[in-house]
């Protein structure tokens, strides 16, 4: 699901990054004919993702390292499962283990998370949804692990829907201005959502037209009544000071979406080590 | 003390992901020539870094948005504190509020982490230290928040020291060989350190006449034992599994330096907002 | 409403690829410190599009270059109007005169066509929309050139709405599961189209609740017939075989939106030419 | 003869502009393993120009689509003409049709369109040449494509030929000076040709010793007279204000160039669509 | 006469590659806030070449860093000259001394050398010239740096010239067919020369009515006899084998241009030092 | 060692340098299906450096083209040697000859030279190294020269070694200060120099516990001196007016190190050519 191109030039400044001029150790230190293989183990328990971009950089140095899966991405893993194979010339799986490592840990860190959340809400139709808070250059990643873990996507770029927030209203002069200008100006391919932060605006919002309304930082008891006014006219989003506690009364209250940025910005990296086989 | 160009490049690759054809809601509901001003607001307590960073991002994509710094790196916040005025055109500043506060929020969740691990350990002489365990692409951005929150910096990257680890031991045929292979060929400007995992490649280590000892996973107890038998010969770096529970026994063994992976792959975001001025 | 950002960077590779190893008869035949000053006349009548990038690719080899517009994006010119007056150092402003030219007379050449065919469909409430063909690394400009002549732009680029069209179909295994299969991971906020070709493939897409249906090549009476059968449920796209002589009778039609690539595939250039004035 | 590497920058910035974040209808309508085969067919007649172009973009995201050709460009094409078969993966073939069509049918306009020219001079020794008025970051495609449809190309570049106009020997203080300045500092292996607009300029420029005189929009009676004066010392272009129309006549008066804008910047597409085989 | 683009670009990846993770040493030890002044200083006699791309060099990091040039390109400098005045932060002072003096040197040493030769043959027509034996990456520097010297150049590059050898004739099988397949093919703006070891391929060329040719290691009595035989038909270019000591007797047949690889391959740098003013 | 990724940025932007757009004249005077052989040839004798770089500048632009190498880098070549063979389309062979020669004829030059220096002093302990006087752009490639002549890299770049030079010392207020500030926040990993001109300087360097000291400009005896008052502390650099004629006196001195920028900064081409078999 994940462009190759894209995970190479991410690998390209990675690897950039982190050689400078060169991984001076293992080039002196390894001889460049010497072959061998070693294998990806899991330290502890969690949601595989990431285990093809692993595969891709154990090869981006020399293309003739190859992989062998033993583990698919959404898969779950436990501590000394061994997940991935890499056979060929030591110097380059060497120098590409810790990049490797690096993406593997973060992008199962955040599948784990997201899994956990989306599992706590399960009995009921709220679906879990990333934000942009992402790690910068990581972005489309880390949004693939979030829909490993069993999470949907929220827009993934500034250009993929209208988000019309409450410094855009005040800019605008008003909900329904706002509203209007996107929808005469914007591609009409892109559904509009407003945040509100009250009642009058949600229904100014569903007067407009809008395709879906974002529920900012209400409690419980007014999102069950919004989701009343509402009655399925726009699409239903609650976010703000969404925490694992709060879950289930959120998705209780009847809304369609529910977002955190915590499942991208705040995350445990699920631990992973690489050992040569002797 | 971070590269104005180094930034520039991590920040062109962040607004080209996530601006894609355009931020289409604020191109169309904010009038080109609406100006105004905003603040950044720290949302809880920590050690804050990055705010240049900050500053950079909002004038990127305009450079007449101009930024006031109410408060430097290193210096603690309280929810509630204004941190960074920025002033100008309404379209820049509203595309770039969310990569600086991406920014922002990272490093000063490592910054904040940093000093607590620092501060407990502030009686020993043991310096903490990061890792390359850092996430792709922001890697200098990292390293510069853990200086700010007191660690000290491991090699930046594998131009900046020889490490030499059980895999090249193997592959080159014992300590004294590797050692030998990386002080024939590899810049005199850089230190030799060598893992070692029990007292007797310590010694061998040592004989070698390396310049740093990385003690792998070893327990306090054996830790101290290799602080004596080193007698200040090299310099003494622990490392793995590190907690911050075990931080002070660590520090209390004598080692020179305790470096941890978690500082920087498994990181809570220090909350901020960003408020346009009414 | 186009991003500085963007525009540079295809400002900096239309100037290397014309430049190449420099402008050596400017270069050599004319001194470095010759100023001067120029203006853009048009040669025919026309709607302008494109002025401040013309204005940006003069400046683009020395900011000290200034432009002063005469005319906006939008306008109508005639035969002999002065655009843009530029001024400054000789040698820039004579190496980019061409590139200037370039872009400024596609741009406005295709405003120019668009605005002559939304003029043709006033007084329908259909509106006139681009597709995706246009030249490539040209594609947000050639966007840009349509929403100034009057048209609304379709998706900017694939991630920007979900489009099936019948291949699609075709491997999904049939609308109502192809639209499922999009519903159920992709971003909430794009709308989902489908592409039709019969009546029965509209029925079976309402029915999959798409938001959006594209009629492919189908002639005026069967247009209608699928306005009527819609019933305002979703939007209606007129595609395919789109001409300036079948507009009108198509937007009769009822659809509301009509589409085609000759927008931007088939330009006939706005004539352009630059001046110093002696 | 088009270098595969500037094909393959072309077609990079293509896709990236094309696919964003990603073809999402493509990634989730279409199974990942799904492979499948189709044909490129021509809509209309004429030259075609850009087949192995497009058969390097449909490869371009995945190396195992393969094409086969079964024109060559150059071929005049009928509607209805399979001109390229392609076979693998579909998602990487639906995602780069489009880029393949616009290119192939930009190229195969140009092409079939100096071929008309072409043929209409035919009996005379003039040879139909192109200019700079190029797409910008399309240049070296378009000249290919005028070489493809029977034109000769003119510099390619600002660096391929001394080009001396009208401003350059205002600047430089008369023709005389600015050929002595090109002919002292240029490369000794670029022609030096010259602009004039009336026969006293031409003189100059002859007794400078230039090796091509443009002859910029002149009538063909003083083109005739100029052909003449020249006697064969330099070669002759015709330039500005070129129609179809006015071919033959300028043609006619002896010249041995006759360069056109409109052949690269007022094109209209050939028509090709890209059919899957069910 | 350099784009101050292309020294751009040159400037962006010489700091790159000499900077890594950053210039420690001056991070670590200069506090930022210090100013300063330095200067550029010739340590022995010479022509001077790229002192405003040193100037460039000491602003790429801090355009507040300025500089006051003392001595302008093609200017004769001696021992203890002060060329330049450097005054701004020392920080980017210190991490741009590098890569300024580098430059510097290396052209001024290219420079001077050409200037010597040009010196020698001053008495005749024949014009020294440069070869594509550059080094890579630093082609336009020490093109430019020869006409400093007093050179001119040959093409920059391949697509500045026809320049047929011996492989290609073979390959196209034939001096004639070689001249008549660039000639129909190939920009007409391009001159056409063709490299001869003997004066039955000299008589080839010439009745092929190329525009130059080139003399590839031959004796001066047979370069001699090859000047009568061309007898002003064509430019003739002596090549191969040429050393200071030769050059006098070469010019001395009549030749048009002696061309030399070793002018920018085998180069003494000449010294110069930067220092600060305390 | 050289990593290829490496390389062929180097070679990418040769290629792009020296094509420009295109090689005109092998386009059109060489058939594209034409293949062949042919073999890289010393001309002089040598160390041979770079031999694995021009056998991927072959095959860069096609990677039909196979080379087989008849030497390896740190060889011994005589006038008269093949190196390489290189086979396949011949196209793409000519048109990167020129590249390959400049890069093997550069980095040669590089290794026989050093390997000449290194002879010189072969009989006392201390090292030949190469400093940061490297030809922009090439820094690796040209340090690999010099480790495949015999000698030693200094630091790689600004981040890989401290090396407090006087500015330094000024600018931090003494050595002592300098190095203070150095040590605690570098990295730990990089050994600190410092360069001293005098004894006095010495001590205090030695003092401050320096890893390195590099005697700037000291003539012999004081040099002598200065190694008998470092007593084996740190490690003795010396530099600054190294010339062939001094080596073996400053060898003897008994310093460690001897670094000079003439091995990079003014290097002799080592003589090759490439010949088509015929």
């Amino acid at each position: 699901m994940l462009s190759i191109h894209l995970v190479n030039d991410i690998l390209k400044r990675s690897f950039r990054e982190d050689i400078g001029s060169g991984d001076l150790t293992t080039n002196y230190c390894v001889p460049p004919d010497k072959v061998g293989s070693g294998r990806l183990m899991a330290k502890e328990e969690g949601v595989l993702a990431g285990i093809d971009i692993a595969a891709q950089a154990f090869s981006f140095l020399d293309q003739s390292v190859k992989s062998k899966l033993l583990f698919k991405d959404g898969q779950r893993v436990n501590r000394g499962d061994a997940v991935l194979i890499v056979e060929g010339p030591l110097q380059p799986i060497l120098t590409s283990e810790r990049i490797a490592l690096n993406l593997l840990q973060r992008l199962s860190g955040i599948a784990t998370q997201t899994a956990l959340w989306v599992e706590e809400i399960k009995e009921y139709p709220a679906k879990l949804t990333d934000t942009r808070k992402t790690t910068p250059g990581l972005r489309m990643l880390e949004k693939y692990a979030v829909q490993v873990g069993g999470g949907q996507n929220h827009r993934l770029a500034l250009d993929g829907g209208i988000m019309i927030k409450d410094n855009h209203i005040a800019a605008a002069g008003g909900i329904e201005k706002a509203v209007q200008a996107a929808r005469s100006r914007a591609p009409f391919t892109l559904k509009i959502e407003v945040e509100v932060t009250n009642l009058d605006d949600l229904e100014e919002a569903l007067a407009a037209g809008v395709d879906i309304v974002m529920l900012d930082n209400m409690n419980t008891e007014i999102m069950h009544r919004a989701v009343q006014i509402n009655a399925g006219k726009a699409l239903i989003e609650a976010s703000g000071n969404v925490t694992f506690s709060r879950l289930k009364e959120i998705a209780a209250t009847g809304v369609d979406y529910i977002s955190s940025g915590a499942l991208t910005h705040s995350v445990k990296a699920l631990d992973f080590s690489f050992l040569l086989n002797r």
